[in-house]
């Protein structure tokens, strides 16, 4: 199952421009991400007077764009939709969703708080709150992160969620950073290393192959 | 499967407004409808500046707006989707989906004509053409049918494409046209009628029950 945290703060905490760095980080790691926002107000994506808008006015229960590079769907509900709905209703292949908002809901949540605009958190001890990050110092069992550390926060929520890669059959580490790889990178890695490794007197069958270069970086990588 | 139809023509043809008439007219009988239109060029559902155009931007795969009343997606993809996958990925339960262009597609299509741009049709023998909606004659072996009877077209798809009706609990038509019934509905019609009929001498444990009011509509009523 896909997992799911939830970006919660208060208004002008500056959670978008957190989510927007959290966001590039994961996806220069090579991680896919859903990003679902709450808007208990309505939303407007389509614009009046365009076609789409027409047919949508027109009574269509869904409307699909579709072009070579994306694909926008706008459909009718009846109520809110759950997180775990979404999950399984909207969600594609992506390694993680990223909610913002839902601080009622039952999944784990950061917390986006800045002095500013106050010292108080949203969360309360029964919110699943995993980690604050924030321009000051905040008493809470959660981990703490300031705001110019969206990294060591990334650091953390893929420690945290994205274990599968601790199973998959390439895993690689650069400056200390897990990199994601597709499958068949990963395969043709490890065949890569198999193959040179094979070449190695008393290395006949390799299976399992730790490599490290530059031995900063010995923190995980024991197999 | 959730049949498909598709809605072709030249440029200004008219097929938006077209469609707008025949989506209205659909759902006026109960029907949910999906639309689904082909951008070859790309489309901008989002809105520069906005937060979730934000989001999209650092690198989200995949952008869901969830609010009481509808949900919105935008999703990446790397090659343009066929209409199949679409159905099959992305639409919700509706009872039929009218796609706009899709020309090349297998599927069946109805040409929106109009003598000002183009005497000629868009599609040829081998198109699946199985209706015309135009301000002139058309020679065709397809269905034809005038710019101002979107209403007898809808007849005409209904009657092609949404056969399920007949094989429903209730099936009812109020001046002359099928009217769509949710499930429920149709169980609280045949229970009221089944009870309200089994009072009657001589109708003891009534299973099928035909109701005509006012005998203009004797049509396709037979049981």
């Amino acid at each position: 199952m896909i997992p799911i945290v939830c970006f919660v703060g208060r208004t002008n905490a500056g959670k978008t421009s957190v989510l927007e760095k959290v966001i590039a980080d994961f996806k220069s790691r090579g991680y896919r991400l859903a990003v679902v926002k709450h808007d208990v107000h309505g939303f407007e994506l389509d614009r009046e007077g365009k076609d789409s808008w027409k047919l949508k006015q027109a009574g269509a229960t869904e409307v699909i764009l579709s072009s070579p590079s994306k694909v926008g769907i706008i459909r009718d509900v009846e109520s809110d939709t759950p997180l775990d709905e979404i999950r399984a209703r909207y969600v594609g292949q992506v390694d993680l969703i990223i909610a913002e908002g839902y601080k009622r809901d039952s999944h784990p949540k950061v917390e986006v708080s800045r002095e500013e605009v106050s010292r108080e958190l949203l969360c309360g001890p029964d919110d699943n709150l995993i980690a604050v990050i924030s321009d000051y110092a905040v008493a809470t069992d959660a981990a703490c992160f300031g705001l110019d550390e969206t990294s060591k926060l990334v650091d953390f929520l893929a420690d945290r969620f994205l274990q599968d890669d601790r199973k998959r059959l390439v895993r690689l580490r650069v400056n200390g950073r897990s990199i994601h790889l597709k499958d068949f990178v990963q395969e043709a890695i490890a065949g890569t290393l198999r193959g040179l490794v094979s070449t190695l007197r008393g290395a006949r069958d390799p299976k399992s192959i730790l490599v490290e270069v530059d031995g900063e970086d010995r923190g995980e990588e024991k197999d």
